[in-house]
């Protein structure tokens, strides 16, 4: 049976009990299923899997037509955040409880896996943020995000006051510990903590949740992802910003966090029968078939 | 000059102190200003203000192409729900504090209405939410709502159990006091009491808003407007559904509430520099430009 | 060894598969450790079960010394709140999934009783709350409750208005789907949903949470249960309120909902060892031992 | 006429316009009623007000019978919380908006302050919370708090993994931005911000707010303030505890926060007439007498 896929990148980089065991098992089965495999470099030095090209995720990206990737949802998002330049879609497997985006389990995986192989599955595109700090005239940091953007306050200052501006137009002033702006994907992790919605990935818009702000009118909102959502510290000591959780610390008054739609998204490929929704009810508890008491 | 309008549908139809002055007002103005004036036949009755036509409001659908409403935003929002098949767009004037779409006070209202009267407009399109109940195989009720449809429990039963399905899709089960499927329109509204984000009016989506759900981790979703969604009462006495605030009661067992977006829009016209956000700040009283205290 | 009661009443109405057999054994139980044994009268005519008294619940009241229901919360909280008069204590045996209130599990229930019988247990008390509603100088409803008083808007009125005060002081005026006035045994059921805190049973407190309050700056507020809570309905068709689940509908304009504490208090009984926190963690499923992923 | 009070501190130490002329005003206004006054130091170096005794806080404290404090409710707090260990009543009066505790206008403050110093007032007490942080055997840090006990993440990390115990019970394990612990008076501060609830003074208790809590069922729950509420550190770099805003940083895996009620209180005099509910009512922007729309 011919493959979709030539050259498999197989990552699985935290060091895990029985971790070596089923990487070994699926380098196996994509060699056996046709398809030439590398090992990411750091999953290759803590498993010591031989056999295969050790390769740094960038170069994964170049050479490989699909990432395989052994971890939760966190793992998941680092790697693809890395991979979105070079359009390499990711398949997803977790050895405990399946995360939102890691939706395939071990037990039988090689029955999973080998429709997918094929050709057979359901390609999901997930937005992302990308975007930077300006401070006057210089951006002194960039960054993406699959999940998040998270402006806050200092961990001993009282709040930090915040002016979010959408394209220049002015949206809105506030006072909180921080302002999330999330991604469709990111709607479900701290969003949803600080009292955000959950977005369908198909929206075409991010949510701006403000943490515990100060006005109680203060909600979230869904903007469109069109625009540059920025972010300006007008009050406040030691306030930080996070791309997913890469930091950015001692932000000055002035400093204006901006967020735009990424040209790179993200392309995750689900078994087919994947369902949005079933995700969502498995994740959050959400009783279904439950009787009145 | 010549005006791009010809023809102006004008209802301020609930009766308060002052109404038959500001609409005479109006009325004069506008035949100044080069247009025929025909009255809602309620507004008519109850102004009797003379020598203009009085018409039903879906004769005015047919004959005008403009609408200037005086009121409030209920009165807005249900003169827009019978337009909306006409395609009629909505000038909005308000006697007291300004609304979310009647956003052009009394004073100076000759100054704001004469270059919108000219062309010279934002012209703000907003989705509108149509559907109806299905029991077995038969629709027995069908509406149009703008703001929200709205599935509650009845006022002496412990709650409603619901299951909703996007398209087919199962997408949840609660128990709850209800469900609120809000457009951007109505996320302003209702669903912004029982916990809702707001929804920006670009945003093609719906939000759907549990009120009271028996469940905490049953959290308002956006969901895409593209799709029918469908509401069954699974258990719980004496459901109703409002469309807007059309009821039908009495809803049993085993019965659909369906939504999906209208092939009708509605088109508000604001004043040129008019802001959907500065709207939002002063309705929902944003503080801008506070200092840390 | 001699027990600490005497005659036990026992209560297990609702129709449910076993519920007989469960009875049987529990009532054979209580008989060898040498107590009298009375069925509640509905239960004793669901199951046939022979050779015992069957008496009302008021009967009960005045003879027993202890009561054994099996069912849920909801069976427990009807039988606690008639029995509070007579200071009857209460023991709850669930046969499915835990209460809240009812804590004793089927498999091993005679090794858990046995000490309790012999005066080993917990004895919480709740209070309750009283009260009803005041047309002009009529009283026209009266009831207690041991979770909740709601009031609510009609199911297809917009939202009702309410003025609420404690002891003759204006608390505050709501627009909002209704209030929870909850006690702490209520404030982990309808108050919960609503957005309002949880209140430990020794807070001498009642919680009142507005349901979708129109003013997003209404939360809840925990008031002292010395005083007497009075909820009038200012505007809004066909509220009702519910003391638990009895309800008087069709309120009026004018008419006030008065709650106190009750002189009366319910007194449940625990297995040594019971601990409220381990209880709430069980039912709200908080995550402990978890691990940061 | 007599006066309740002999010696009066008088505080107001934030340098803003106006300052000066308005505790010169009140300081001649004391001493015409037959009162001693000592200024605090640091309000005499600021406004080189003479011919008073200028001293340290804890100095009015052991002279002083009542404290009157010019400034919003921070300023109030600093104070109160000094003093509370001397029981000196204090009063607060309000340059700008009225505070929740600060609640006597400049204009017509001698009318109003004069039937108070002759003993005419309504004296509210407030509890305060008192404690520290335990690594290992050791106290590494004591503080007392009038507001709230925060314990929060370090600014770049991810989240906070806290167990929560009361009097060595084990309450809940919970993984968030952090716990506030906050009395009554905090309740309408960050707590509230937070997703707390509004506690009424007299309500013996402490509410816990999770900040951003990682599983949805952490609520808000309010308990006995007799008891010693101890927060431990399980997880997460950089966790920080602010006693009102005195800060400890860089917490250690099992450090223990600990909190109890201080033995001392904070007793605020009011005019007469004063109003919990009516400060509340004021400073949230409830509708009062609203009508329906």
């Amino acid at each position: 049976m011919s493959t979709r896929f030539r050259h498999a990148a197989l990552v699985g980089k935290y060091q895990a009990e029985g971790v070596r065991d089923v990487l070994d098992r699926i380098a196996r089965f994509l060699v056996e299923e046709g398809l030439e495999v590398s090992l990411e470099e750091q999953t290759a030095r803590n498993t010591g899997l031989a056999g295969y090209a050790a390769c740094s995720v960038d170069e994964l990206g170049r050479r490989c037509d699909v990432a395989i990737v052994l971890g939760g949802d966190g793992t998941m998002l680092g790697i693809a955040r890395q991979l979105a330049r070079h359009r390499t879609p990711l398949v997803g497997i977790n050895q405990g409880r399946l995360g939102f985006i890691t939706d395939i389990a071990i037990e039988g995986l090689e029955d999973t896996l080998r429709p997918m192989l094929a050709g057979d599955y359901v390609d999901e595109t997930r937005a992302m943020l990308e975007g930077g700090v300006r401070r006057g005239a210089d951006t002194i940091f960039e960054s993406f995000a699959l999940n998040d953007v998270v402006v806050s306050r200092g961990s001993t200052s009282g709040m930090v006051q915040l002016q979010v501006e959408i394209d220049g137009e002015f949206v809105s002033s506030l006072r909180a510990d921080g302002l999330i702006v999330a991604s469709a994907t990111g709607s479900t992790a701290y969003a949803l903590s600080a009292g955000g919605p959950i977005l369908h990935p198909s929206i075409g818009g991010w949510v701006l949740v403000p943490i515990a702000p100060h006005d109680l009118s203060n909600r979230p909102i869904v903007v469109p992802n069109s625009g540059e959502v920025s972010v300006e510290i007008v009050a406040g000591r030691d306030a930080s910003v996070n791309f997913d959780m890469q930091a950015l610390t001692s932000l000055q008054h002035g400093d204006r966090v901006q967020v735009r739609r990424s040209t790179h998204e993200v392309h995750f490929l689900h078994p087919r029968g994947w369902n949005y929704y079933a995700t969502l009810r498995g994740k959050l508890h959400w009783n279904y078939g439950v009787q009145l008491t």
